[in-house]
């Protein structure tokens, strides 16, 4: 059994769709599983993983390798080192999974209508689902479990450069699934180039929905590529606005949260909007601790003209609009909380934004006006994350409006159906 | 104020990206309104509707001329037609919605997280929707009324053959808008050609949503040309699966209402499949009827061996996969429960799936197995509609696995967003 869909000499469209008709298969078992079953088979894959732990480690040596001879930066590198420990990490996420409610079944509404009839809808697997990502191989994983446990049979499409860790991982996985009764094609793995991206984006009538999880030249490929339905995910130029009537040490305390936890996920912030009356209250200070964390500024003129001497550039709106990932930060004073939301309205992408306030009026009109998938009130822009809002596990943050926004976990891999149970009735 | 969107010298994209550039404005607006405000609203649309009844019916006419002149059938004049009666009906449909309950606001998650953090999950509209759409000028009406309702802008997009009817009711529309203060640009009326549907559905970034309701080749066109969220809606090739366990008289008349109560619609039944042993004790009468009613019946040999000397038609594979909207059925005799299901796998359109049986183990597994929008036991397909099953309006029956399956109402046409609030905490 080999791990991946096989590289041949049929073209990528006839590979992908090949896959998308196994997966096919292999969901309509995982549709009718039990909740028992599941949970039994994520605790066996979890197993499978720890028995692997060298495979995945050497093959993830390879990748690492490959990447150094590459030029991959340090920091690159430890993102996509997979050490024992971080194995059993991975291998602990499964088991997690196993632990969470099973979604499929849930009835979401239900009614007796009027003439008899029992309406309910209930939660239901999407069926096949792509998920097309980079870099880190614990995603992988993650997607694998919580395919199984909402019933869809996933296949995945990882970055190259971690080909080697992904491989064997789903390899591992695959002949568990089958060792536990289960399809293999529960999980496919493409190897292919970008051909394989783009046949799996139009493999319509295969494939019930594709989640691009990556950078945004990935996200935007995916979007304006497909003909599946698409969950856009994670670009986030996430702004922290500091409003007049905001406790100056709160408000300092989570810009820095907000910018220095963990600068290259998307719920980092990436822009400082202050408001004119509490400038000079907030900001000599909370600049300061952000340069002294080595945190690059690009001020506009009002906060360069009391920010001191921390080092900074000036400001342009084409960083007011770019995701850093890193340490830098785009800074601001506003006029108004009007002139706040109208900034957000231009620059933001609808991922997370933040008040910082005591006003109880400037929260409310915050969060009523501020269109984002999570608005926050005095809390860092850091919590917009699936396990922090305790689903127990995430697959992306999705920044578009239809299906799911924000944090996705098990319930946004599911769709519905109606079920009506009658006794004959038939429309008058 | 011009009732459309003028098509003036400039280009089709830039027509329609100004369009949703004041639909977006215009969305603000909306998205701000409370339950209150919207309700009195639709009342004064349907109050000037009323008012503008002659106008409406006489653009109507012109419609209707054009058609007859075009060799339009009776049948799809009729359909177009607008009396004063059913301007009357499509005015309480607007008073309908208003005393539905406002979709905004609602929770629908929530909790208190362990580090004092509390989040909820509230809809909040859309933006702008727009809508794709052929014939019946109603829909027109009913897509302004819950876009209102559910806080969103809409860019309608009508077929030619209504074009005269549409823009005069949008006019009316736009005008009791701004009479009470609202932006006309909350309903805007597109009457360029095809190259307007093309704007639209790539309007990324302007437009949230677009939903195509009409024919096949349509909703084939928007699918695959749209680079913006998209709901497919309304293909339905319907199956009636009479089991051995079914009680005959059950399933004459569900099949019958499924095939005849009204053929043109998405819900009608396209195909009957019949188990083997009731075959003989069921067909005879059932076709008989069907017959006597006009139905065009297409046998498979099974089915004609025991069909008797009512008229028919051999059956082929492309005839189970026609929707005939009209007064056909294919008719075939299966061996087994799960032929059945093999077949409806097959042919399906995934919109309604019907089975007729008094077994409970096959009710159970046909609705478990049977991957569709809709799935009835004992009960007509026609059940499939917003206002049948309780919802006081529809806006489509979607047939895609994203965001929304079967029956299109108000919670529908909304997307969410999380609130979270807190007293400073910072992720650690």
């Amino acid at each position: 059994m080999s791990a991946a869909v096989s590289q041949t000499a049929v073209s990528s469209t006839e590979r992908v769709q090949a896959a998308g008709l196994r997966a096919r298969t292999a969901s309509k078992r995982l549709a009718l599983l039990s909740r028992a079953e599941k949970d039994t088979v994520l605790v066996a894959l979890a197993d499978a993983l720890r028995a692997a732990v060298h495979r995945i480690v050497n093959a993830n040596a390879e990748d690492i390798e490959r990447g150094r001879i590459g030029g991959m930066t340090e920091s690159l590198q430890d993102r996509l080192r997979l050490t024992p420990e971080r194995v059993a990490s991975i291998a602990q996420a499964l088991q997690d999974v196993a632990s969470l409610p099973d979604p499929i079944g849930e009835v979401v509404r239900g009614s007796t209508l009027a003439n008899g009839l029992q309406i309910k809808q209930i939660r239901v697997p999407m069926g096949v689902v792509g998920m097309v990502y980079e870099a880190r191989p614990n995603v992988t994983v993650d997607a694998a479990g919580l395919g199984l446990k909402s019933g869809n049979a996933m296949i995945l499409r990882g970055g190259s450069a971690a080909a080697s860790s992904n491989a064997v991982i789903v390899e591992v996985l695959r002949v568990a699934l089958e060792a536990h009764g289960l399809p293999a094609d529960s999980v496919q793995l493409l190897d292919g180039g970008h051909e394989d991206v783009d046949a799996l984006i139009t493999a319509r009538g295969l494939v019930d929905l594709v989640i691009p999880r990556g950078g945004a030249a990935l996200i935007q490929r995916v979007v304006l590529g497909a003909t599946v339905p698409v969950i856009e995910t994670g670009i986030g130029n996430v702004h922290v606005y500091i409003d007049s009537a905001a406790d100056p040490e709160t408000a300092r305390a989570i810009t820095f949260n907000a910018k220095t936890h963990r600068p290259s996920v998307c719920n980092a912030a990436e822009t400082l909007l202050v408001h004119r009356d509490i400038a000079a209250t907030f900001l000599p200070d909370a600049l300061k601790q952000l340069a002294d964390a080595g945190v690059k500024l690009y001020l506009d003129d009002d906060s360069r003209a009391i920010a001191g001497d921390v080092p900074n550039e000036p400001v342009t709106d084409e960083l007011f609009g770019t995701e850093f990932h890193g340490l830098e930060m785009s800074v601001g004073v506003v006029d108004s909380l009007e002139a706040a939301i109208d900034h957000i309205d231009r620059f933001g992408t609808q991922h997370t934004e933040v008040i910082v306030t005591e006003n109880r009026a400037a929260s409310r009109e915050f969060v009523a006006r501020v269109d984002a998938a999570v608005v926050m009130v005095n809390a860092s822009s850091r919590f917009t994350d699936g396990g922090e809002f305790g689903f127990g596990a995430e697959i992306g943050i999705s920044t578009q409006k239809l299906h799911a926004r924000g944090p996705m976990a098990l319930p946004e891999l599911t769709s519905t159906k109606w079920v009506v149970e009658g006794d004959g009735q038939i429309r008058v």
